[in-house]
């Protein structure tokens, strides 16, 4: 029921402000047994920490994760598995000022409509920070999608009109160029056209969309549950959930809309004594069950809606003023930079969840 | 947990195969006090049921919902509403040719992979026919969304290449005009386009992709919850769990990832005596929780994945051979257009969930 | 969330009122592959059916189970399995006349203040005929726990004041005896006391009090999730949710809170090469998870608040009336009895979602 | 489904384990626009604190609060509010000994059986310390509770074969009564009587069982869902999740089973313009929801398994030995006694989460 919970077996609850004492996560539902350790969550919550490149937003954190529980002598007992970081750069005298002001594109005005308060500090709840828990606890369903061998990436596939063309290689390569770019984008040159995206966007004080692609292999068919828990469902709900996001599709998509079933229709063959298809537009799944071929799909994001320009609007009282964000304001100018290792790693919470459904129902 | 079930308070739990004895939906967590009938839910079973029109399968089931439980003398009385439907027109001798083959696109494969076992006579599970328990439980959320003067509509956006462009008319004039097109699409114009465009395919023993968009208005702001059950996320999940959907958006979707901040920025403004927006890209969601904007998204949806020409495909057991639907097999020609009332109906159960979850936590 | 539904994974969703259309349940969750028929399930329903012996209430219902989806050529798919049971011998017109008394004991006066209305006819949703959807689903739980061996079994242990005091036999034999009483009592002789018991209650007018005792054996060590769904925790909230129940115990009981650590204390010990314990004062649990040992607790049941003397109450509007009910109502002089293969259920139900669940969390 | 979540709407997930890094829980779906402050938590928490009377364990640990968020500006902000207790006093040498014997009536051996692996440092998450999560998060349920002028109390009621036989009080004199007593029993005469009897038991080295009895009023009536989330069977499941607890009644409970309807029937009766009963057989509870009459009910609880005299019992290979608990070993001689502020934290507990939902399902 809770709303800051995700998962039926392996399930997070994740809680902390943006400028509050802490964030943290609680995972439940987690197999004993699998090796953890403080560095297996820290080396992942590198990756999405600002600071990552000039691109992403300048805060300074350590973002050191500590675990409270559910470890002992290096194994997961079975016990709830608390995460935990401490916030550090919370000085919040910079939204002080601005703190009555509805922000376009923010969430203090609807989150003023439903709770009549607001921890604007930060964007309090509403902010992408956030996502660290996700991140922390996506290292751990890691550990679960491990011991299958099942491998995953999410890179990013287009900032504004900059679209990443080239095929896919290796998905072990593709994770390593993808954590190499300044931008999260595998593709150098391309990589480079969205480097003058974003340079073009920050000189006109503005910021810019883009849309992270998720890729995950070596999954075996079976995994998903039909009617309302179907794989594409829960990969979807858990993708929307993600702060900026617009979007969500599987293998081709939006793109399907407008394909006949000649042509979106994956062949089904037999090869090396499996049976698999000679295409993937269904994107790894099928009646929302994997079929064994790459799960793949797409996550858009809108642009971030803090611009250093000014803007007009109103206060809480609905008194028209102009936003002008301080100098110094931390902010992305693309956060679907930021976001890949997120889209990754809901995407990892989904597919252990998924494993650990199917062993329950197994006969 | 189960899957199955969608919803957290208006809670609804599905049940039943495209040739079994029954389908029926129990819908738990109604309020008491709300006027039903069963001529409530046949009125909009009538609008997903085959034959509606000719571009559509052309199956011949009555349809009749029964009330089995959970009203009395014309009311609801907080017990779970159970709602049937019996299979009548079940003939299945036409599967039994091809009930081991794998049909490209379809869920049989998956289905043998994950359970061993497959009701192969009209999808079973996987049917399609499953979408008449949402629009049945839809048909009595939409009474609670009534009580807030909420209403929704969805209509087909584009089908293959052909999109409505004009702009959209008032909602309930959006809905009439809706349902009395022959593709449910309310402009004629691009109706008689979309109507070409499938009558081609269908003489080409093809079939074809669509989008369908939703609407719902006089939404209050304050519906939705952080984190992990927005109102984007739930509607998300609540879309990704159509068959053959492929996708979701909400507001500007994935355009806003080719879009400037200042670009994708709604301005709040006040109009009489309310804080509102002068632009809704957001599509009537800020940070998961409703703005009072109406709430707008699309949903991709694929080709259907039966096709009246021979496919190359295998058996089950692996070995190679041609899959031929027999003449006079039953299937639509663009599902997006029998999905349109199954989109709205989603919609209605999201927001209905939203609502009483937000009843809980006022305080 | 959803208040009509039980169990985790092994999940169930009952609906119906005693005079409505009909009664039914929904499991998800179950398994694929199980062997399933319409009889497994009518065997178990004729053991709670009234008319079993002169001493429960004479309605004549056939209670004959339908499976309307989730079983194909005799095996469960893993798609949801709904059982549905029609009410026949509903007439009601002997509740017109004392539908706006409150009757006292009875759930009319909470239903009506929650609910705003209430369904009169036979106790509506709040009738013990519910129970047969909880009968009827442990028929399929069964099938869970036969195949890992684990046996049930479930007797009256005391009407009023008599008690069975002798050891309990090898549990199939248990099983066997209980059923073939008309008390649901293993022991003959305790049962004649109980059968006196009962037809003086019947004779004053009365109604009498009594408690079930239920034991499942060969549960494999393991089985409970601390530290909210531990064994105990389950069924304790499995049998509290049956009509009239009042009180729960597992192992020792009540009974341990007049004793000292030394002697409630089951010792440890090793016998063909496995550990157990020489006593089971634990009932099968420590910590919330079976130990091996057998799993032993009792159920309170209070006395059938319906009596066929005249009592004093007061209307729905408050004012002063007598309540007799009419000649030839049906119920239970001891709800105890009926309850038996209802606890057995429970019991089933909540062994049946262990095993699944632990099979999920198993690394 | 997560097991160490408790409650639906008003939901707790709790984590830490006894020797570990700290304790805590997340509350999610908690109202915005409470006042809450550390102080309010860290009140209660001396209220279950070892060190409390001689009477408990002597374990030294401040047990003070942290609130990690959900609070800002002295309010709920409708975010999660994570709580947290770092443990102090964590030295485990004391365990390092006996690490691999099995404990009699200890859950060492069941979590060994379910996990492969358990944290013995203090009984790990099997601890009784982690009812300190429970009561943090009762306090702040009683804050939902005292909205409503909902009072709650708990106190022993008997300890081994003393019980405490007068009549109660007032509800707040009965409260402070029972925080005032070493024994938390209100009565002083019977509070002399137990401790002469924990006295003997200590004496002999061994330990000693007892009774809860747990109150709430002025509910209105209304409260708890048919069929499975009736009021009693949350309280059952809440009360049987507490270590140490063996059964659990309401109203009447285990005697209603040796009563006549006639005897336990509660006559309704207008009183002040109010519907009501003139008895309280029912504990305030028929058909699952209040009635409006106070809420009563009991917990047992089982002797303390750790005693100072040695008990044979055999290691984890299955090897015979003698376990002696080292001198100074912290352990309760009547964990009846510390469980009184967690009883009645369980209880807000329930009650709250009845609230919140009574609220969603109210048309």
């Amino acid at each position: 029921m809770a709303s800051n919970s995700f998962g039926k077996i392996f399930r997070i609850t994740t809680f902390g402000e943006s400028h509050g004492e802490a964030l943290g996560v609680v995972i439940d539902g987690c197999p004993a047994g699998l090796e953890l350790a403080a560095e297996d969550i820290n080396s992942w919550l590198q990756l999405r920490k600002p600071h990552v490149s000039q691109y992403v937003s300048p805060r300074s954190e350590p973002d050191k994760a500590e675990i409270l529980s559910g470890v002992f002598q290096g194994k997961t007992t079975g016990a709830p598995i608390a995460i935990m970081v401490e916030n550090i750069d919370t000085d919040s005298s910079k939204y002080e000022p601005i703190k009555n002001i509805l922000r376009p594109g923010h969430a203090n005005f609807t989150y003023y409509e439903k709770y009549g308060v607001f921890d604007y500090r930060g964007g309090g709840r509403a902010s992408a920070r956030e996502t660290l828990c996700r991140v922390a606890a996506g290292a751990v369903a890691m550990k679960i999608l491990a011991k299958q061998q099942i491998k995953t990436a999410a890179f990013v596939k287009s900032i504004g009109s900059v679209v990443m063309a080239a095929p896919l290689p290796d998905i072990d390569l593709l994770r390593k160029l993808t954590y190499d770019s300044p931008v999260y984008c595998p593709n150098a040159t391309t990589a480079d056209l969205m480097i003058r995206e974003i340079e073009k966007v920050k000189a006109a004080k503005d910021s810019i969309g883009g849309i992270v692609e998720f890729w995950a292999e070596n999954l075996p068919a079976g995994l998903g549950d039909p009617i309302y828990s179907k794989l594409e469902a829960n990969l979807a709900s858990a993708m929307l959930s993600i702060p900026a996001s617009r979007g969500f599709e599987i293998g081709a998509g939006f793109a399907a809309a407008a394909m006949t079933g000649k042509e979106h229709n994956d062949q089904f063959v037999k090869l090396n004594n499996k049976i698999t298809t000679v295409s993937n537009n269904a994107g790894g799944v099928l009646g929302g069950i994997s079929t064994g071929m790459p799960l793949v799909g797409r996550v858009a994001f809108k642009p971030t809606p803090s611009i250093m320009q000014p803007q007009k609007t109103v206060d809480i009282n609905g008194d028209e003023c102009e936003l002008q964000l301080p100098a110094g304001s931390r902010h992305d100018l693309c956060v679907a930079i930021r976001a890949v290792p997120v889209v990754e790693a809901m995407c990892a919470l989904v597919i252990a969840d998924a494993i650990l459904y199917n062993q329950a129902i197994s006969s």
